[in-house]
């Protein structure tokens, strides 16, 4: 059977894509994907607490159910989802050809890759124990929290984005340390004096944590000078991750036009990608903000554009 | 007072903003808007009955309710909201000055524009009437409804969004007729050959509905030939505007760049207007797409460039 169009992803722009397209009447089928890239079904949301910056609940509502909610509106909206994930691609004809883990293959006219990005973190102890305790990869999301104010936080990166959480985080916390392995920062200068400046954060450099201890909570970082080996001990009540995200683009392996840290590059304010009838929507393609609704926003927009492409064609 | 941020409007875009400012503890000052663009505060969300395509809500929810816990979430998250309509701006010096109806000035280092965009209607008979009771101005949003399903249904207008919504329709309907004014389209000529050559839609050239009738829900047009002046009924349970939207900029007086038709030029993929520190999200600055979760990630992403501006300034 030949598809119209085929979903990769069950994010917020999987489903998004997935419920418009259905209402289309062009029976989409979704690979929701099998612990892909080493996430559940549904993807980074449901790692995460309660959402309160998603538009529309107004009392919050947690990641998990939030996603629950999606895949319940794009099964009545007579999405095909399937627990599989995509493991290559063959763009170089037409129909397009996905190979499936199990070595089926799907014929499809169009596809969304909405296969999202994965924050990268330390696979040190304590790391996945509290992860959404007192540790997250989101301080625009979760620096809010009554968990993080008026605490000492840790952000752990040195680029752009982690003088960015810093500055963020510095507004609720009493004070920020930013835990660098190096001794210098790759951020852009205006941004490392405006960090300089801020009474509220310090640096600790050449340091990585090696253990994140706490009961219920994270109470404190093991911190391992790199240079003497000696290890202190800090205390935070939030740590937050700022070393980057890793798109989920491996399985295309080079067939789309990919930016320097793989992430699918998009037409400026399209869904388009370097192979016309394949969109990319949300963060796979958007390595800058990260945010569920700006996804969703993106999964809309490539299903117009791909339900606009399945017409002419 | 010197305000960091002030939004205009309250959709889902304006929200979104300013849920996430609230949220980066700007303190936003919203100004919802009193009948602004002769629509209730909460945009035109408000006058649609149930919204299925919002991702998020598998059992669909009112647009009132969907505009009511998006109101309740900013004013969790301490955005001031003052019922009251801006009709003039100063973008010529800084701090920027808006000028309210009532007389009062408020001053304010940048600015998200949010204000919609209203949908064309005719002021016939029975057109306020049967208002979501059969007529609409948004097949991708009602098409699939069904009251609308193996019906006839008829278009108003005859440009590429009209042949749009037609062809939309055609997939749910018995039959669409595009009612069109003139003898010939404006629209693009591929997508007038794809009308003719559906078999679902017809066209009735020189014509004009002058009156809507039902009795609970739409039944019927009456149709004025334009040549002949002769009126004659046509059986429809669904109509739908597409004669084109009124961005609500008239109260910027041309000091930020505006398109052909009035809306706000922003930079492809940002919500960055002329005017730095101004910055425009929702359906005022995109006349193609006018989905709510759209305007929402736009309300979003203006919340995030207009933090870095002020993190800049």
């Amino acid at each position: 059977m030949l598809e119209d169009v085929t979903i990769i992803g069950s994010g917020p722009a999987g489903h998004t894509a997935a419920i418009y397209l259905g209402r289309a009447e062009r029976n989409p089928l979704m690979f929701e994907g099998f612990m892909a890239g080493g996430i559940a079904a549904g993807g980074q949301l449901t790692t995460t607490d309660t959402i309160e910056n998603f538009p529309g609940f107004a009392n919050g509502i947690t990641g998990s159910e939030l996603m629950e909610q999606m895949r319940e509106q794009s099964l009545k909206n007579s999405v095909r989802i399937v627990t599989e994930t995509v493991c290559s691609v063959d763009f170089s004809k037409r129909p397009f050809i996905l190979t499936l883990e199990s070595g089926e293959t799907v014929e499809t006219k169009s596809v969304i890759v909405a296969t999202g990005a994965t924050a990268k973190t330390l696979n040190i102890l304590g790391s996945k124990e509290f992860w959404q305790k007192g540790i997250s990869a989101c301080a625009v999301c979760d620096g809010a929290l009554p968990i993080f104010r008026n605490k000492t936080l840790a952000v752990i990166g040195g680029g752009d984005t982690a003088m960015g959480e810093a500055e963020h985080l510095a507004k609720f916390a009493k004070e920020v340390v930013i835990i660098h392995r190096r001794d210098k920062f790759r951020a852009s200068q205006i941004l490392q004096d405006r960090i300089k400046a801020n009474p509220k954060i310090k640096v600790m450099w050449n340091s990585i944590p090696v253990e994140l201890k706490g009961s219920k909570l994270l109470e404190s970082a093991i911190l391992q000078n790199t240079l003497t080996g000696e290890n202190t001990e800090l205390e935070i009540s939030g740590l937050f991750y700022a070393i980057g995200h890793n798109p989920n683009t491996e399985f295309l392996d080079g067939q789309l036009q990919l930016d320097g840290q793989g992430f699918i590059v998009t037409q400026a304010g399209s869904t388009k990608t370097s192979i016309d009838g394949v969109f990319a929507a949300g963060d796979v393609q958007n390595p800058h903000h990260r945010q569920a609704v700006i996804a969703a926003g993106s999964g809309c927009l490539a299903a117009l554009e791909c339900e606009e492409f399945l017409i002419k064609n």
